[in-house]
């Protein structure tokens, strides 16, 4: 092994809108802290999942849609990279947009924000990917249902945009 | 954010003896699988920590040396792709190789294996790479200290090379 | 050992106020799932956690009012009876309840219920207590501040009760 | 609730063989610390279970028996009270012993010990039970198949006891 992986920005493949992203609101945890006083840094793995998941409910993707379609999304890549420190109670803002989708394949960016929502100034704490396969109950590849497609392209359903930053940002 | 995050294969810096690799096994736990009843993506990162720790420890390095030289070495970057599903209760190898080692940072790359300890013709169940910086108590980047940059570099102190895993292959 | 340890109801030394208890709503997350399709039993000492942590904040006391006491307040017993399978994606209600307050010493009861928010009426899903010990930073046990005792036995500080659990049952 | 549940000891109903019991090493991992500096207490309960996955392998049930028996043992109760700090990177043994076995529950009890093997001297840093429960693929109870109950009441099958405890006190 001469070649090391590494990672760099390239353009995206295909243009998603502007609406496919959504926020949610996490509180560390205790438990998610390590002995440097500080958020271990495979918690922000299980952070990113809640935002994903999150991503799909609010468009009416539940696991059981999931489950009824036979199908399933295993994370096949995963990146995190570490900003600045988070610790234990804080409140942090997870911002989760879908980049890509194919046949197979989805590609949600995440950013780790700390702040009141504003996301244009909130302070960057931790950023990463997920690249999801859709796979069946079998664990061999399937392609994305359409109905699946559509939705994961489409705006939230509820009309109201990120009703819990907001909450965050009155306090 | 018009450009994604990508990752790559590119050539490496500065060159590192062969000998910079260990191997560790792991067992996978009840607790680290999910519904999917595979190993959860989360658990790999803390696989890959576990084996870096291992890494350290061969050649002299513990907990303590760290405290006492007054550095960390918090994650700055983690990646996993997923190759094949692993299972609870499946022995697991994990290979650590220092891929570079510069004055603040220092780079592992990781195989999580299948098989019995022939690393050649093992199955690959999960690659990946964590770049860590050094730090002091007080979180700010400091130089990594000459005596713990020559102990990364060198070989594992024990003679014997991967008890364990020739252990495993005895079986 | 001849004698197993077992657990039983006994009457409670001293009577606490029926404010003393706290309610906060955790979603189950894909990655607290084990093989079985179920939330991991380990989960919900975690969950236990972020109860508890959640009746501390809306007395007033959050994580550095304890570390301006120079206190830390570690589990030294855990307690946990599962009563019904909690699943991925799950609501549930987190019940608080101290009810055990001496000069080194605290004790707080647990249920986990599923349902709208009515806690005669909801589903026992878990139950259980931990019981804490107050130790400095040098983890010597001390005694428990006075203030931080009158806190502990004080009602929540904002007047809207369970406002979470009620927008849950709005739903 | 005016009764607090409580711990205490109480007789055995039936007696259990003295080879009823398990030794297994754990080292512990930096993600398993907390911002405390020592191990985090939902933490005993992985490695109770690792402990407990142990016993059951070395007397042939792995996990794969339990699948052809189309049954499962859920935690239902789970107990650890904490005695000494635990911090990153100690090797720690996990005793796990069988202290009842009915139709339908499996009771085991553990101590978590610092040293180098031997059980009457080292230092007890954590002890509880689990009380698990026999239940088909539907989480329907179901009775322990005879066979698997002779099992648990048998011996370790390797004649070496405990190799890895072994190995540990010969550093």
């Amino acid at each position: 092994m001469n070649r090391a992986l590494v990672l760099s920005r390239a353009p995206v493949p295909n243009e998603l809108p502007a609406h496919c992203v959504s926020r949610h609101v996490v509180r560390v945890r205790f438990g998610e802290t390590d002995l440097m006083g500080i958020v271990h840094h495979g918690t922000y793995i299980s952070y990113f999942e809640v935002g994903r998941v999150e991503y799909m409910r609010r468009r009416g993707l539940d696991y059981n849609s999931w489950t009824e379609l036979g199908i399933h999304l295993p994370v096949v890549e995963a990146f995190v990279r570490y900003r600045k420190t988070a610790r234990f109670d804080e409140v942090l803002c997870v911002e989760s947009r879908l980049t890509e989708l194919t046949r197979v394949k989805v590609r949600f960016e995440y950013r780790l924000l700390r702040g009141a929502g504003d996301t244009t100034t909130d302070e960057l704490v931790a950023e990463g990917f997920t690249l999801l396969a859709c796979v069946g109950d079998d664990h061999v590849p399937r392609r994305i249902p359409p109905n699946a497609d559509a939705i994961l392209r489409g705006p939230e359903l509820n009309s109201e945009v990120f009703p819990e930053v907001k909450a965050l940002a009155a306090r």
